[in-house]
C-alpha cells in the first residue's frame, strides 16, 4: 500500500536568501562581484553537523523542493514526493537544503535580477554557468550555513549531474551521492533537442536579443515551444499512449475557423507550454540547457574512470526503464566507471512507463529503494 | 560492392500537369471545383498497361522523385536512390509515376496556388485533405494517364500509408503494395511531435493566420523550427552520435557576442531548418502533419484485420531497426493483421542506424530486398 504522503508534508516554508560579497569566478572566466542564492531548508541541522543533505534541482526546478509557501499554493515544492517527515528523505532526521542555481530565475542572481549598481536586469549579459560552477556556489552556501560536509548530495537529471560533480570536485565533502535519471554527458540527440528549444526562444521576436525585460517584452511563444519540446522528451512513448492514446478533444483552437479535431495530447502540451511560458525566464532556460550541453563529467581527466577515482562517496544510481532522454545505459556507463575505479556503487533500473519524469513521479519500487538508501544516510 | 548508382539516372525529366475540371470532394466535406496535379513519369507504359508503378511521397516530398530538372540541379529527385535504369525500381522495365499530393506546395493545387477565379492564394482556406483523398486523386491521375491498374503502389512513411490505403480502398487496382517505414496510425508521441511543429509555425507572427503569401510575409522561423523537430525524429540516437558525437564547431552565432561553443549537431540542424524554411510552404506543412495525425488505416472498419481483409495485393513491409518515429513494431502490427486476414505479406526489419530516414538512404540489404521484390512486379 502506498502511504498517504500528503499527511507527511514539511508544511509552510519560507525561502531564505544568502548574500555573497566576495567575487565569484565562473569557469568561462567571467566574475560576479557579488551574488545571492535563494534557498530553503527542511528539518534541523544536528549539533555534530552530520545530517545535512543537499538537493540539486534540474532544468526547470527551483529552491522550492518541498512544502508550500502559503495556504493558497496549489502545488507543493517540486520534490514533495520525496522530502518530508517520514518520507524517503526524512526531515525528522535529516537537514535538507535546496537552493536555486546561480543563473536561475526564482530569486538567485541570474538574468532576471539587476546588474550590480543598476536597475537593469542582466538579461543576455549574464555569464554562462557550468555544472562545476553551481557546485562551487553550493559549497559557499554550505559554509554560510555552517555545514562542512554533506551526508548526501542528491539530484535527478541535471541535478544528478551536480551530485556527481560534487563527488569528484570535493571528495571529502560528500558521504553519499545519489544521481537519478542522470548521465555523464549529453548525446548528440540530447544536444539537438536542447538546440531546438533554444532556437525556439532565440528566434522569438519578443526575445529581443535576450533583453526583453528591459524592453517590456516577453518571449512567451518561444518559451512555450521550448517547454513543449522538453516535456515531450520527459515522457515515454508508451506512457503517452496509455495516457492520451488517440483520443480527441474538442476545443476552439482552429486553423480555419471550424471546430477542429484536436487530440488530447496536443491540448495537454499546449497547456504545459503556455503555463511555463509566463513562469520561467527565457534567458535562464537558455543558460540551463547550455550548461547541460557543456557538461562532461570526465572533463579535465583522461576518462570517466579517472575522474570518478577521485570520489570517496557511496553512490546510488537509479535509472528509469522508459527514459529515452538519459537512458538506463547512461547510468550503466557511470556505474561501470565507478566499478573500474573500485568505488562503492549501487545501481538499479526502475521498471516504469514514466520516462525521464520517473524521478519526480510516484512509484512504489522507486520510493522504497530511495527510502532504503536514505536510511543509511546521516548515521555516522 | 555497391553499384555506381549515379550512372543509372533517369536523366533530365520534365514535370507534367494534369487539370481536372470535375468537382472533387474531400473527406471533410469540402469540394474543389477544379484542381491540378503536377507529376513526373519515368520509363514507358507498356501496351498492355501492366507495368505502371505509383510512388507516393512522404511529408516533405514532391513529384520530383528521380533524375534532374536541368543540368545545374545539385541534387536529383528525392528517391533517385531507388528509381532508374537498373535500379531497384527499374525504369528499363517499369513505368513509374509520382505526383505532388493535393495540398502540396510544388505545383499541385494547394495553399500556395490561387483560389479559382482569383489571384489570391488559398492560404489557410485550403481544405484539409486526408490520406484517402490523396488515394482518390491519384486514381484520377491514373485514369488520365490511361492506367487501369498499378503493378505496384510504393511509398515510405506517409507514402507507405497511401500505398496501404490504396490496397484497401481500390483492391482490384493494386497488385503489389510496398510500405516502407510506415504505420497503421500515429501514436500519441508521434502526434505530439507534429503538434510542436505546427505550433512553431502557427505561433510565428509572420504566419499571419496562414495568409502570409497574400500579405507578403513568410514564416521562415516557424517552418525552420518545425523542420528541425521533424528532422531530429527522422534520425536515430546512435546514428546522430556516430555522425556528430559531441564535436564542436566554431561559428559566429552567439548569445552574448563571444565566440560561443556550438556543437556540430546544432549547426547541422540550423542549416537544415533554414534551407527548408524558404523551400517549403508553411500551410502545406500544417496540412501534411494533420493528415498524418488523422490517418487511421482501420477507420470505417471494426479493426485493422477487417480493413486489410479487403485487400488483394501482395504486401512488402520493410521497417528500419533504429526508426523510433514509426518503429518496427508498427510494421509488425500491419503484418499481423495481414496474416490474420489470410493475405500474402513479406515483412523484414533492416538493421541500420539510419532511423526513420532509412528508406531514403543507401543500405545494401535494404536496396537488395527492394530490388528482389520489384523483380516480380509487372511480370503478369
Amino acid at each position: 500500500m502506498k502511504p498517504d504522503l500528503s499527511a507527511q508534508s514539511v508544511g509552510l516554508v519560507t525561502p531564505q536568501v544568502a548574500h555573497f560579497d566576495t567575487p565569484f569566478q565562473l569557469s568561462n572566466g567571467a566574475t560576479l562581484d557579488q551574488h545571492q542564492l535563494i534557498f530553503e531548508t527542511y528539518g534541523e541541522l544536528n549539533a555534530s553537523g552530520t545530517n545535512a543533505v543537499l538537493i540539486c534541482h534540474a532544468l526547470s526546478g527551483s529552491h522550492h523542493a518541498a512544502g508550500i509557501h502559503d495556504a493558497t499554493e496549489q502545488r507543493p515544492g517540486w520534490w514533495d514526493l520525496a522530502i518530508g517527515p517520514g518520507k524517503p528523505i526524512d526531515t525528522n532526521r535529516l537537514f535538507v537544503v535546496c537552493s536555486n542555481n546561480l543563473g536561475g530565475c526564482d530569486g538567485s542572481t541570474g538574468p532576471n535580477t539587476p546588474m550590480p549598481g543598476t536597475s537593469t536586469p542582466w538579461g543576455s549579459q549574464f555569464p554562462q554557468p557550468q555544472v562545476r560552477d553551481w557546485v562551487r556556489s553550493q559549497k559557499l552556501l554550505a559554509e554560510y550555513l555552517g555545514i562542512s560536509r554533506w551526508a548526501a548530495v542528491v539530484g535527478g537529471s541535471l541535478g544528478g549531474m551536480q551530485a556527481l560533480q560534487w563527488a569528484i570536485d570535493f571528495p571529502d565533502w560528500v558521504e553519499h551521492c545519489v544521481a537519478l535519471a542522470s548521465a555523464p554527458g549529453l548525446t548528440a540527440q540530447n544536444i539537438a533537442f536542447n538546440e531546438i528549444a533554444r532556437h525556439a526562444i532565440l528566434s522569438d521576436p519578443d526575445f529581443r536579443g535576450g533583453n526583453y525585460l528591459a524592453q517590456d517584452a516577453l518571449p512567451v511563444r518561444g518559451v512555450a515551444l521550448a517547454r513543449m519540446v522538453g516535456h515531450l522528451t520527459y515522457m515515454s512513448a508508451d506512457g503517452m499512449s496509455d495516457r492520451f492514446g488517440r483520443e480527441l478533444r474538442e476545443e476552439s483552437f482552429s486553423r480555419d475557423g471550424d471546430q477542429e479535431r484536436v487530440f488530447q495530447v496536443e491540448s495537454y502540451l499546449r497547456h504545459q507550454g503556455a503555463r511555463f511560458s509566463t513562469r520561467f525566464d527565457a534567458n535562464t532556460y537558455v543558460l540551463m540547457t547550455r550548461a547541460l550541453d557543456l557538461f562532461d563529467l570526465s572533463e579535465g581527466y583522461t576518462n570517466l574512470t579517472t575522474a570518478l577515482s577521485r570520489a570517496e562517496a557511496n553512490f546510488l544510481l537509479l535509472s528509469f526503464s522508459s527514459d529515452w532522454r538519459f537512458a538506463p545505459q547512461r547510468s550503466i556507463e557511470i556505474r561501470d566507471a565507478l566499478m573500474a575505479a573500485g568505488k562503492a556503487v549501487t545501481c538499479a533500473n526502475i521498471q516504469t512507463d514514466n520516462g525521464h519524469d520517473g524521478f519526480l513521479l510516484p512509484h512504489q519500487t522507486y520510493e522504497r529503494l530511495l527510502a532504503e538508501w536514505m536510511q543509511r544516510v546521516g548515521r555516522s
